[in-house]
């Protein structure tokens, strides 16, 4: 099963060893991680994409409420939440190609940063399913590159 | 200084921490990382936003050479790229400031995501100094809650 993880941390050296290392040190593997200060810039927030099966993953919850530099674990495989990843692309075009990668571009709402000669690069953010629609729309044109932040998240609530 | 590092992975068990211990073994801050699949399943690329001397990173590059799961590392202090980050955000409002907020976040081409009676949650994705000004300009209605994506880049050529 998949999980979404919030973890917000006091900002201090080495907390992301520990925190990757409770995950890697009990085989569990992370789809994506991202962290980076929040509005109080002494913590951030480390939001961890995860897959694996729940009573290993509520042992790692544990674990990590124990860790000092940890101050607020949220799963949020119940609450409501919002969701979002942006993702960086550079797409293969050619003459013919460029105004069809640009019509499907603005249909997603995305946004061209870069235009070169043979490529464009995009950026496209949303939720999973918009991204992944739109990723597979883009490899019949050629990927060329691409980065992708993971997954953060918010609570509605 | 600031550097932007993005290091090209094999989506294996463990690397994470292995490339984090690297930075923390040698009193390295990061301010913000990413790590997530590419377009090609095998692979992972991690961002790395961290700060100090040109000499230190210099060797915590060639260390990370060194690792046998690393296929590739960007330094992209000289490199001409584009970078991005995402940032959502919960934004205090009452009935006289939801007006106000709405027209900021149109004006950044950011997006609202979420609306509570007392809040709305926003989407914004830009450079560094776009994003620093909106969140300097949200300050003052108060950020309740925020999330960031840390950057990530992509080589112009």
């Amino acid at each position: 099963m998949r999980h979404t993880i919030s973890v917000l941390v006091e900002n201090k050296f080495g907390v992301l060893t520990r925190v990757a290392g409770l995950f890697s040190g009990r085989g569990y593997n992370i789809d994506t991680l991202n962290v980076a200060p929040t509005q109080d810039a002494t913590t951030s927030r480390m939001t961890i994409v995860t897959r694996g099966d729940d009573s290993t993953l509520e042992q790692i919850v544990k674990q990590l409420n124990k860790l000092v530099d940890v101050l607020k674990v949220q799963d949020f495989r119940e609450d409501e939440y919002v969701d979002r990843e942006l993702v960086l692309l550079k797409v293969s075009v050619d003459s013919k190609t460029r105004s069809e990668v640009m019509q499907i571009t603005d249909i997603f709402r995305a946004k061209i940063v870069d235009v070169q000669p043979k490529s464009l690069s995009i950026e496209v953010t949303g939720g999973e399913s918009k991204i992944e629609k739109f990723l597979e729309l883009m490899k019949s044109f050629g990927i060329l590159d691409l980065t992708r932040t993971g997954k953060v998240a918010l609570p509605r609530k």
